[in-house]
């Protein structure tokens, strides 16, 4: 394939003997956890990203040329790719082939079928699973939509409570069962002060965390032994042996109306950095994605 | 039973339809755990003492008269009993009975067959289970019983780190799979912070929390999804069905010499408020018992 910049001609090809593919990118996936790449921490699931490169990330996008014959030109593969137009992607056994779906936007393979989007989706998941639950956010605009939209028993906004331990208490007079972490910090600790005796605390994110070694102060951590709570950290890449499963049944769930999905959509290669930092101030509604090509 | 005090005789009996037990107290166990039954928090696994009552604590005494045709006078039982000379205790379902084992001392059961001086013998089964153990006390005695006497690989003196996670990082240059802690505070987070991905911490006790209230500042807390960490409280009290087999277990270590046992004993009930105020500034070598009569 050819592209045209001006009065320069680039060919763009998956280089033979490379063994990779070259794709366009059509999807890119804005996540919390970017940020800590951000740091020169190496001792995490993933290394720091390399200053003077394109930014790494999860994206949607469609194979251009392939030197790899698992992939052919015009396929749709979603995994890691790089925050620019084209990529030309190596390690392509990281990549996960698209089976098109007139009933599933594309965008969705970074979201809904995904990570990322997570809290909508486990408090839909939970509630298939005769749950009672309350979530948090901060507006009340997505507080309306958790309760409206996503069918949560509850919510509430965070940023207008003095007291989180005292908010849980109300919604939860008789304590919480499962406690399914994506913030840390202060609301990690008030939910640790609200658990049920052998309550679990399932930890997947804590965006809150903006350095991995802010210290934070828990005030509840005793109650891990009088109410003898599990905590248990989780990252989805342990998971990856179930993910067919997964795909399955998120797919026909969605597809039944049984669970919906909100998507921020923006445009642009050149909206991702202000998205991107706008996940830390909640200016997103819904999983945060930028379109920098629509195919 | 008659009992002289001066002038005055009393008369000891288990009164007729109270089916409780009259016993004589012997051994009184000096546990960290009742520091928090001295404040006035009451969601906790145990109430507050109350003021004005006898100390409540396990301990082994012998029956002297019985209303319950499950204890005969003369008998032995561990349980839970009061800080004096002789209880009435009515609540006989939580007592068991001694069976009497020449080589089996009758304080052994408030210590090494029961709660108490947990980390000594948890070292020990974990090295019976092939484990690389590692253990941290307050004086260069202990650390010296910790490597010569219980067979641990490794120990250190605590107050003599001025880094506690460098010291772990030096005794686990690969990390820690399992962290068993009995301490909290400081030494969890430096634990933390040398877990390996998948490691596993039990907390069993958090002796430097002297209020379950103090704050405690975390720098790894993030650790726990990096490394998916699973931390877990637990309680002797939930796992009673198991004890008998842990009571056959530990005896018959015992009898064949592969657990030794330390046990710090002072004599006299009036030993008994000094001898549990030193269990916090680690004044007592072993687990610290009270005897009160020795038959």
């Amino acid at each position: 394939m050819e592209l045209k910049l001006g009065n320069h001609r680039i060919t763009l090809e998956a280089p033979k003997g490379s063994n990779g593919v070259l794709v366009k990118n059509l999807y890119l996936s804005c996540d919390p956890y970017m940020r800590g790449r951000m740091l020169d921490f190496h001792a995490s699931y993933i290394p720091p990203f390399t200053l003077g490169s394109a930014i790494e990330g999860f994206g949607v996008s469609k194979v251009v040329d392939s030197d790899d014959p698992n992939f052919k030109k015009g396929e749709f593969v979603a995994g890691l790719t790089n925050w620019e137009e084209y990529t030309l992607i190596l390690n392509t056994g990281q990549l996960r082939k698209i089976q098109q779906d007139d009933a599933i936007p594309l965008s969705y393979h970074v979201g809904l079928l995904a990570s990322g989007a997570v809290g909508q989706l486990v408090g839909q998941l939970a509630k298939l699973h005769g749950c009672y639950v309350v979530g948090s956010a901060g507006t009340s605009q997505k507080v309306e939509l958790l309760k409206n939209k996503l069918g949560f028993d509850e919510a509430f906004n965070y940023k207008e409570e003095s007291d989180l331990e005292a908010a849980l208490a109300r919604y939860f007079p008789k304590g919480i069962d499962i406690y399914f972490d994506n913030v840390g910090g202060p609301m990690l600790d008030a939910a640790l002060g609200n658990m049920r005796v052998h309550g679990r605390v399932a930890i997947c994110g804590m965006v809150s965390q903006n350095s991995r070694t802010d210290t934070q102060s828990f005030k509840n951590i005793f109650g891990v032994i009088s109410k003898r709570i599990t905590i248990k950290g989780f990252l989805q890449s342990d998971f990856l042996q179930i993910y067919p499963r997964f795909l399955e049944d998120v797919t026909s769930y969605y597809k039944q109306g049984k669970i919906v999905y909100i998507e921020n959509m923006n445009d642009g290669l050149e909206s991702g950095p202000a998205a991107l930092v706008g996940l830390f101030s909640g200016k997103n509604v819904g999983k945060q994605v930028i379109r920098v090509a629509s195919k």
